[in-house]
């Protein structure tokens, strides 16, 4: 069974999307063609959404489901004449709070991801570059002024861990390749000892490790089984040994990864 | 008034986050300190939360709001014990879904975020690495891989906005700084006009851009009001006389920049 599913909004469309999709995510069984429509923000434009809601409407022989985070009455009206399945996720909520908080909603459009403070972004754009400056063991210097250090083997999702977290929660990453010569010490480098509190491992299985390598520099020594599966478990002997908390990545996406260590290491995010 | 709200969560609390920051960004009288608690998949995880709610109830002299994706319904029956006012994300929306899809949902722990198919993962890396390698104009002999090119000065947001659509919807999105030099030719540069149709310009107000740049080089002739006016003001100049789709990044978020290029570009989100 095919389902096209709608993710409408007046603003960017993320918290539509991200509930939508989680909501989906229950009905395994189900194909879903999602579409994110953003900045659906006049009755014109809702006017032209019920059109494709209704191309696919006929074209599925089903109708689509509406997840829907708008604001204006008349516009949310327009699309409600469409012939999909509304799920109105502001008005579901809204009146309880309403109540609860003993206040009014303001039922301004595209609130939740507006820039707010100029502080918020430049706190923001300041982790972004400090992720960027101080990636793979670019410089260590500024180790001091890190929330947290990622150690591991080269391409095992360090820097998208470091981004993640950066963009997300305004959290200073920075992060450190454990090389061949670090693992023949069999011993952590100088630069890390120091600040050991702040570091966290991530390890990876050889297989996937070996194929994320392969897309980089295909057949080398650096991209076979045999030195991944090695450094690999050089590195899972180094962390138990130094008592470094650490996480296999490879089931996980970069948003689990990213939770669960702060979860681990008690950071609490700068961006709320 | 000072309330708490907790986003609480069986696996990474975006969800729950994302929907309730909307929800409670709609009540901009009331200041809300905000927590999130991923992972709290166990019965004693959801007590020792009950004891956080209560705490927070206490020092508030309010109940707080307790935003929750939980499936689990003896964890969930254990939360409800807590003085919290509790909206019920999932609960809420699960049923009608049931009954319009005719499928029972899964009930499954943490799914929304989980890795799913390993190709979607390898996607999502090599579009950050994608980014990470055509950034700031470092390569241009890929550009024929590029979903977009975002153009502008330096410091003006667009290597942010490349990792930002990266990470969230796989866009393989390449930055060019248009630099003095362009500027003075009067003209786009060849590697950029050939693949005219990708390019995007983002452009800023010289005030922000002056603080940014400042951030990074302080008291430089490039951090000066006069240069960051006269490149903006010629690179604008640039964008109008080239017919290229351009935005004022200063009032936005990431986010917000993002969902607007896409927008504006036609381009569809890879990762769905």
């Amino acid at each position: 069974m095919k389902r096209t599913a709608f993710f409408i909004s007046d603003g960017t469309g993320i918290t539509a999307e991200t509930l939508g999709q989680s909501l989906l995510a229950q009905f395994e069984t189900i194909d879903f063609v999602k579409l994110t429509r953003p900045y659906i923000d006049s009755v014109e434009k809702a006017r032209a959404m019920v059109q494709q809601i209704n191309a696919a409407a006929e074209k599925d022989g089903n109708r689509p489901i509406i997840f829907d985070t708008l604001v204006n009455q008349e516009i949310r009206e327009v699309l409600a004449e469409s012939e999909g399945f509304m799920i109105d996720i502001f008005s579901s909520f809204l009146s309880p709070l309403e109540q609860e908080l003993a206040s009014s909603s303001s039922y301004s459009v595209g609130k939740s991801h507006a820039i707010g403070q100029s502080s918020k972004y430049m706190e923001r754009i300041e982790a972004v570059n400090f992720a960027l400056d101080n990636d793979d063991g670019a410089r260590t210097q500024h180790y001091d002024k890190a929330d947290l250090i990622l150690v591991g083997v080269s391409r095992c999702g360090k820097t998208p861990t470091c981004l993640y977290m950066a963009m997300q929660y305004g959290i200073r990453a920075a992060n450190y390749p454990l090389t061949e010569e670090d693992m023949e010490r069999l011993q952590l480098p100088a630069t890390l000892k120091q600040h050991r509190h702040k570091l966290f491992g991530l390890t990876i299985d050889p297989d996937r490790l070996t194929a994320i390598r392969h897309e980089r520099k295909p057949n080398s020594r650096y991209a076979s089984f045999a030195q991944c599966e090695f450094e690999v478990r050089e590195v899972e002997n180094l962390f138990r040994r130094e008592g470094i908390a650490y996480l296999n990545s490879t089931t996980f996406s970069v948003e689990e990864i990213s939770a669960k260590i702060l979860v681990e290491k008690g950071v609490e995010r700068r961006l709320k």
